[in-house]
């Protein structure tokens, strides 16, 4: 059995980013940027006035005439000279000659003077042209996602066009003669297929895009028949047929077609019958059928490696800390997955309280879940109090 | 000036959650539950095997005949008498008369008989019929954001529809004089829009639909004829023009069309210039035209009322904990909100960084940043090491 470690290595190995396409801004939200974004313009383009007041030169003092107003988007065309004034907003262009923006509120207008109640200081109030961003900045690097905050400042940058990568196309093929879709007729003792609506919407949570194949029979036949054609896939998942057991028909379905195997039984819990492999050149991710190992074996190997597909640079398991609220065993030679709540505590301290019923049939027991305690392979026991590392699931709509 | 948490009890006062719609479990991830989901069938449906093995009789010693196998999804018609045995597998219905599973790595099988090298205890490696969900019982409540779990589970216990709450769809509207387009032309002093685009993701980030109305110069006309027709909105966003200066266009233009204002001017930084009103029934937020402010606005007050709209139970505001890296100064008036690096050390406590400069020009801080240190009014001063609430802005790709 390969530790986790090693599995996700080599999963991630033979991930390839997808190509790129262009995108309008207004659709780049969490795309992965696939050229770096630079800035086309400078921000503010000029010096302009930070608040609403007038434009000025400190060193003048007693009533100044208004000589002018210059609304955000409508520059002053002339100059301030001293003793004069030109009324500002939140965004105008500070006018050449004035160096100080007075305050409306420390400001007495009257007719066409405004007068100082407390003199400005040079440079007060004035944001200078470039403060945020210059032309030519380099401002998102490529691999970035676009989060909302980056969405703006592309478009600050006056980018109306974007690269990104192509959202990675993930085939998710359920087998076995147990299941059928939600609402279609269930056989005795057969139950309701729920591992393939489950990944394609954490391959949606991941801003992959999820194609669910017809359900395959426990025939290596009907397994060759759904992986005759997969034109536009980056990556198959199947769920079932992956365990030791005599019915195990995804290996000998796939190899019908050309499967290749790289390997297969990772050491962890839940989710042992994990088979990874090459199919024509598409990577294949054989995932248990037990929905909760399923589940986890895709939070462990299938996330990150939709981030690399996705062409996210730095892809890494993001593990955080938190404190356990009860004692843990010790764990055995398999990296274990504690199915676990989640709290902080007023000094801001992350409590994780794992579950006392783990095993892995329970899927209202994940659903419950704020995360998954890890437990490394031959883990010692562990009092309450002490830090494990945990991989949130109440994040991104898991 | 209202207090932040005062305006924000009234904006959510104002929402109404949308009605409910019809979708598909497959188009389930990311919508809010309008009714509560219940189990429709017994889960495991009746009492099956967690291993591979064989069904055996706890008391039986000896060789054991095997008179039948039962993969998942094909149940043994029979029973298995005393001295009998029937291989299963994982999933398969344990056969009446067994009261125990044989893993089959601690038997032994010869031809038509299997030995145990171990004698199974009674019950052992049984699931029992109903251990996940029993046909009738509520399992996931109206007012859930549906993960990618609870898709798995309302599948799972046989849904193929859901009643979700729709999309709420709100409609941003861009104002100024200044303000042009990405890639379009820019006049002198003008700069690029990009608020709009980036609070239309941010509506997306929450899993709300955004309509992106053009942009309307500054004049009441302009605005007034943008908000003529608002059919099919639940919320209308405006951004710039409800500040304090001369321009302030925004209530003017709405006014025409029958706006009825319920209070302006917040106590925060960045963000003061805070409108919210209604127009012939649809809520208005009227945002900042500065991008920080009009994003952090949107953090304090958008999310939670689009939650509300969303149907979602319980909507608050999720801060989290964390300590200072560097003392900050005592706070005025207004609630302040400082833009901030987190980090969490190895013994599993986060740590804020606010960024030296906090202008709120600076689009390039805020994206750099990974939450919001939450400062109320009159907050004193605090050291390095003081716990301090955050608003996180790394997660839901904001």
């Amino acid at each position: 059995m390969i530790p986790v470690a090693d599995a996700r290595t080599r999963i991630l190995a033979a991930m390839r980013p997808t190509g790129a396409e262009t995108v309008s801004v207004a659709q780049g939200w969490g795309r992965v940027l696939a050229s770096l974004v630079v800035a086309r313009l400078t921000q503010p383009p000029a010096d302009v006035s930070a608040m609403d007041g007038y434009a000025v030169r400190a060193a003048d003092r007693g009533a100044l005439r208004v000589t002018g107003t210059a609304p955000a988007g409508h520059p002053f065309a002339g100059q301030v000279q001293s003793g004069e004034a030109v009324r500002l907003f939140t965004g105008s262009v500070v006018p050449e000659g004035a160096d100080s923006v007075l305050l409306q509120e420390d400001a007495d207008r009257g007719g066409d003077t405004v007068t100082a109640r407390e003199a400005p200081r040079p440079g007060a109030h004035i944001r200078r042209a470039g403060q945020d961003f210059a032309a030519g900045d380099p401002l998102i690097p490529a691999g970035t996602r676009l989060g909302a905050r980056l969405v703006g400042l592309a478009a600050a940058a006056n980018h109306p066009w974007l690269l990104v990568h192509r959202r990675p196309r993930v085939a998710i093929l359920a087998t076995g003669d147990e299941i059928a879709l939600p609402g279609d007729p269930v056989m005795p003792g057969g139950i309701v297929s729920s591992n393939a609506h489950a990944i394609a919407a954490l391959v949606q949570a991941a801003g992959a895009e999820a194609v669910v194949l017809p359900i395959a029979r426990d025939t290596a036949e009907a397994i060759a028949a759904a992986a005759e054609n997969l034109s536009g896939v980056d990556l198959l998942v199947t769920t079932g047929g992956a365990s030791v057991g005599d019915h195990d028909l995804v290996q000998a379905g796939l190899g019908v077609q050309g499967f290749e195997l790289g390997f297969w039984q990772i050491a962890m819990r839940p989710g042992k019958p994990l088979l990874f492999g090459n199919l024509r050149g598409v990577p294949v991710l054989g995932l248990p059928g037990n929905p909760v190992s399923a589940f986890v074996c895709s939070m462990i190997f299938l996330l990150p490696a939709l981030e690399v597909l996705s062409g996210l640079a730095g892809s890494v398991q993001r593990t955080e800390q938190a404190v356990l609220r009860h004692p843990v065993r010790a764990n055995d030679h398999r990296a274990d997955h504690l199915r676990a709540r989640l709290d902080q505590d007023a000094s801001g301290i992350w409590h994780a309280t794992p579950f006392e019923r783990q095993d892995s049939s329970m899927m209202r027991v994940l659903a419950e879940a704020q995360c998954l305690v890890l437990r490394p392979p031959h883990a010692p026991a562990l009092a309450a109090g002490h830090p494990v590392p945990v991989l949130r699931l109440d994040t991104l709509w898991l």
